[in-house]
């Protein structure tokens, strides 16, 4: 019996009472971010993102593929076959946000938006406006077409707009959907899968929500049936499409990354329903791989713009780092679910990462530009040569525009991330100001994080039992300490500093996170960054952008004293609020030699030669939001 | 009046008395190779690529294509638009090879396959079977059509027909469809040009051998179309298709390499007809900068898979780098051209290093597998994911064919990259065992290179006067000495070692290339290779291939110590005979850890960890001949 089980449901993920999760979510509302980093980010999202996307979806195409699909508008399909996906995605936002925040304005642009969906279901309950528009015929083409991909986003989003909103028109929307794929695919049916996993998130949080216990059997079929050559039946090479090894069998994670990250995430929410243990340890496995050997240091995700793919193992580069803004919405989800199976820190701490670097550098701090690609490093004269390239800067939208309602819907459920509950009592994941309420338990967050390293948790309300109040410790945070009473305690990194006993109201628990700057190396093995140093400071990752640095200096040329003491200085006045850190070091501009590659010197030692200079880096999350020019994470050591 | 113009016309490029050339191409037949080193990967070429040739072509879909145009075979077409390219490749290629050795069969299959060409041709002189086959309609989408692309290799193909066989076959289709695009395109009729530069090569080549000057000013036109918008005006972004700067603005190479640089070759084919200072000024600037940023130390050009691009400068990944085997092709072509124009010897060490490492290395040693892409490292675990993939080995064909027949070719016409005339004498830049006629001047060329630095010129004929004997001395070769009449004396790195004298028959010049191991470094902004080292040894680059090393140690893992003493041993019994060199090192195999940033250590010098290790490096030219595993060219310092 989980007496902490908080009110009100507003969570992308809500496992049922019977599923195999060591922690249950503490859905927004009864978790609220109350001021600080993310809710200044969050605003943003609202006022700039969420409140510009009917007119960004109006203005691609997307609401008129709807109404060419429901036969109210006349003329062609625009965009890319996956236009709806992206309604659905903001759909999914708005509800979210609705539920941080209510406004009649924002209910009634769902609703507006519902009733477009809606009229282009056919009557069986398929729905796609560019394959029924363009009369390409369905599931022909199920590598490319997303028709499955759509539907997973649309599960979602009317998930979220009951949840939300309690708002069921699209609910009904999708339940037909999903009712129809009931009877169209799975074991005794067609044998097929989408060639972009995300419709196994989709239905399984559609039982969730239903009961309905078939979209959790066609969810386990779509998982289980990947690796078994249906994409090899099309004359596609499995890789990309996640379907060269079945997901039990697979120890990495391989091929494009948004679609591994998103398949696996679904298949943890398969084995959480189904407490299939094999199924978990398989996710366990891939998750480490690729955190060990596929992982940038910001939680960047994806080594390779050619398919968007996951490298080999160590293949990590800065400059060509694709990093996908959506594989890192894609990376918490499924850090998420493995932290709720688990408990495990490590879940935690990636989407820490995860959330503070890779993903929200793909968003301006104004909430209404965006990175597709999320680059460690540019050159000076870095060439823009496609839509893509960060090289252009962040732009207010895509021809391909997965990543901006991405981002819209993370942030707007945020506050589902913070917390969790279990039997025992209440776990603290992802610091802000904030305030948690579960069961008879009411907790509020004072910190400044991730600026400073105080995390003041305070009870504001208590049972009279004991239980058992835990605050994450990363595993960066050596010499963190928990104060109660006054006493303050080490507290292990990469663990859950846990306090048992019986609370008393407006008593205190003090988590003090060590915010020195740190600065880390590379595996040997990476070879990209061979010789190169990162600066860190709480969960955060550095950048050093060239319109910080003194005259003469350019950052291409830009090497890191690992000798200098760093120093961080929070600057008010610069990029909405951030902690800047100095570090000395060399800089010298080369000429360019007509032949690149000169007899080598006998020493292999550091470069100390070139001017010395302070160096100053700014969190990399925030870099291109002034003027856009070089930029590094990893720096050469002086 | 140049009295050593060679006799014979098999040569690609083959300017006229007018161009503006310093020196004149010695062409096959003149120049025989006759042994040694590109004596076997001819005649490899020959038994297996070019006899296997029309098999290949029949399997892929080429010749059907060819007959469903011509309205003798009924059904779709297959394969890419610009199959019919391949064809052209190979029927230049056979052309070439049977310049250099004739056969009937070759010259019946030629005459068999040019019989398909001329029927799939329209009447008034158009031909691209799949653009007909299939009605897509004449030039309607010139980006990607390669309808100009295919009728450039047409041209080379025709004027390889003449010149090496007297056939005029194919010359007769060519000038057909050249009078065609005259007609059609050009500066008083449609502006627009093909995605994919190849055809200004092709239409200089062809007014060469007609003396019909409207080719050359329609080439001329498709150069200075570019960067004017053209592909802006089908909604592409420009820089993929060398068209966002003019050529003669433009100061490096950018976009599609294959693209950029055959654009470039053909501009330089212009330039020399034309006289134009300003084109090959412009083209002198972007070699330069190609050289000194986006190349390769193996001459590999293209730094990426993802649209098979140049990357910014410095960017040079060797585990990515795309190196395509046409990129190579078409960088020996540019750099032979300017190398006719300018006489500086600069081009003809890159050309050198381009054929004997980025080059050759894209067909195994039996001369019937490929690669397209040509990275210089691979790891251990690389996985293969698609067709192209380099871990699949070199593979016999591929779906886009491009790189096979470009290499068939390329070494059936190497004869004609030998050597060189002016008025004042002959030059030789490739040194191969061989035989060069120019005028009444007959010289032998006996040499074991690239094993062995001794060149060994023999004047078997010569006219009574003075003339000059040029021996190019590469840049590399610090301490080159050049001996006549037993008289050593120094020559000088990147120049020619030129005797001017009244020789004699029978008199010999011997230049001598100091051949001890090179340990190179590579400039500090190529990032991508920081602290590493590669290994050279006369025109050679080489590898450190898994199945050399000692058991237990894994090419991932391996350090060289730059300290030690590399040394040199020819080894017949491997690889059909290569100079492998050892070298001393370390190697350590590390465990992965579960997050591979750690804090950096205080230390900034090599790593002297791990067991000394004795590694075995072979040519860059032969790896993947045996086994398939982890191989790379730079290694980190120890």
């Amino acid at each position: 019996m989980n007496e902490f089980l908080p009110a009100g449901s507003a969570a992308p993920v809500l496992p049922t009472a019977d599923a195999s999760c060591r922690l249950r979510p503490v859905p927004s509302g009864a978790a609220r971010i109350t001021g600080g980093f993310w809710a200044r980010r969050q605003q943003a999202n609202r006022d700039s993102a969420i409140a510009s996307g009917p007119e960004r979806l109006e203005a691609a195409g997307n609401l008129d593929n709807l109404r060419i699909a429901a036969g109210t508008k006349q003329g062609d399909t625009r965009g890319l076959i996956f236009m709806d996906s992206d309604v659905y995605k903001w759909l999914e936002a708005a509800a979210w946000e609705y539920a941080r925040n209510p406004s009649d304005e924002l209910l009634q642009a769902q609703r507006d938006m519902t009733a477009l969906v809606a009229a282009a279901q056919e009557p069986d309950g398929y729905l796609n406006s560019v394959v029924a528009a363009e009369g390409r015929g369905r599931y022909r083409d199920l590598p490319w077409s997303h028709e499955h991909y759509c539907a997973g986003h649309l599960m979602q989003a009317a998930v979220a707009q009951v949840r939300g909103t309690g708002d069921r028109g699209l609910l009904e929307v999708a339940v037909r959907f999903a009712d129809h794929l009931v009877e169209t695919f799975g074991e005794d049916r067609r044998h097929d899968v989408d060639g972009h996993p995300e419709v196994e998130m989709g239905l399984v949080e559609l039982f969730r929500a239903t009961g309905n216990r078939s979209y959790l059997e066609l969810a386990r079929y779509f998982v289980d049936a990947r690796g078994h050559g249906l994409m090899a039946g099309y004359g596609k090479e499995p890789t990309y499409f996640s379907d060269r090894v079945p997901v039990r069998e697979q120890t990495t994670v391989e091929g494009h990354a948004v679609r591994a990250v998103y398949l696996a995430a679904g298949a943890a929410d398969v084995a959480a329903e189904l407490g299939d243990k094999e199924l978990l340890e398989a996710l366990t496995r891939q998750f480490a791989h690729m955190v060990a050997t596929k992982t940038y240091v910001t939680g960047g995700l994806g080594s390779r713009w050619h398919m968007e793919a996951f490298g080999d193992p160590y293949e990590l580069p800065p400059d060509r780092a694709y990093a996908e803004t959506c594989a890192a919405v894609g990376g918490v989800q499924w850090a998420w679910r493995m932290l709720l199976a688990t408990a495990d820190p490590f879940y935690a701490d990636v989407a820490e990462r995860m959330l503070h670097n890779g993903f929200i550098a793909g968003v301006s701090l104004g909430g209404g530009e965006y990175f597709y690609v999320n680059p460690l490093q540019m050159r000076s004269g870095a060439h823009p040569d496609e839509n893509r390239s960060p090289a252009h800067g962040r732009r207010g939208w895509f021809e391909c525009a997965c990543c901006p309602p991405n981002i819209m819907r993370t942030l707007a459920s945020l506050d589902g991330y913070l917390a969790s509950t279990d039997e025992d009592g209440v776990q603290l994941h992802l610091y802000a100001r904030s305030e948690v309420t579960a069961g008879a338990v009411r907790l509020s967050v004072e910190t400044d994080y991730p600026w400073d390293g105080r995390i003041r948790v305070r009870i504001d309300e208590t049972t009279d039992a004991e239980w058992t109040l835990s605050l994450r410790v990363p595993a960066w945070a050596r010499g963190a300490t928990l104060t109660v009473d006054g006493d303050p305690r080490e507290a292990a990194p990469g663990s859950y500093a846990a306090v048992r006993r019986t609370w008393r109201a407006g008593e205190v628990a003090e988590l003090t996170l060590p915010m020195e700057v740190r600065v880390v190396a590379a595996d040997d093995r990476i070879d990209a960054v061979r010789g190169c140093v990162a600066i860190e400071r709480g969960p955060l990752v550095y950048a050093v952008e060239q319109v910080d640095q003194p005259e003469g200096v350019v950052v291409d040329d830009a090497r890191i004293d690992v000798a200098g003491r760093p120093e961080a200085e929070h600057r008010l006045d610069l990029l909405g609020g951030v902690t800047v850190v100095t570090v000395a070091g060399r800089a010298r501009r080369h000429e360019a030699a007509p032949w690149p590659y000169p007899p080598a010197s006998g020493s292999a030692g550091g470069d100390v030669s070139g001017d010395r200079v302070q160096l100053t880096a700014v969190p990399y999350f925030a870099w291109a939001n002034r003027e856009l020019g070089p930029m590094r994470v990893w720096l050469p050591r002086s």
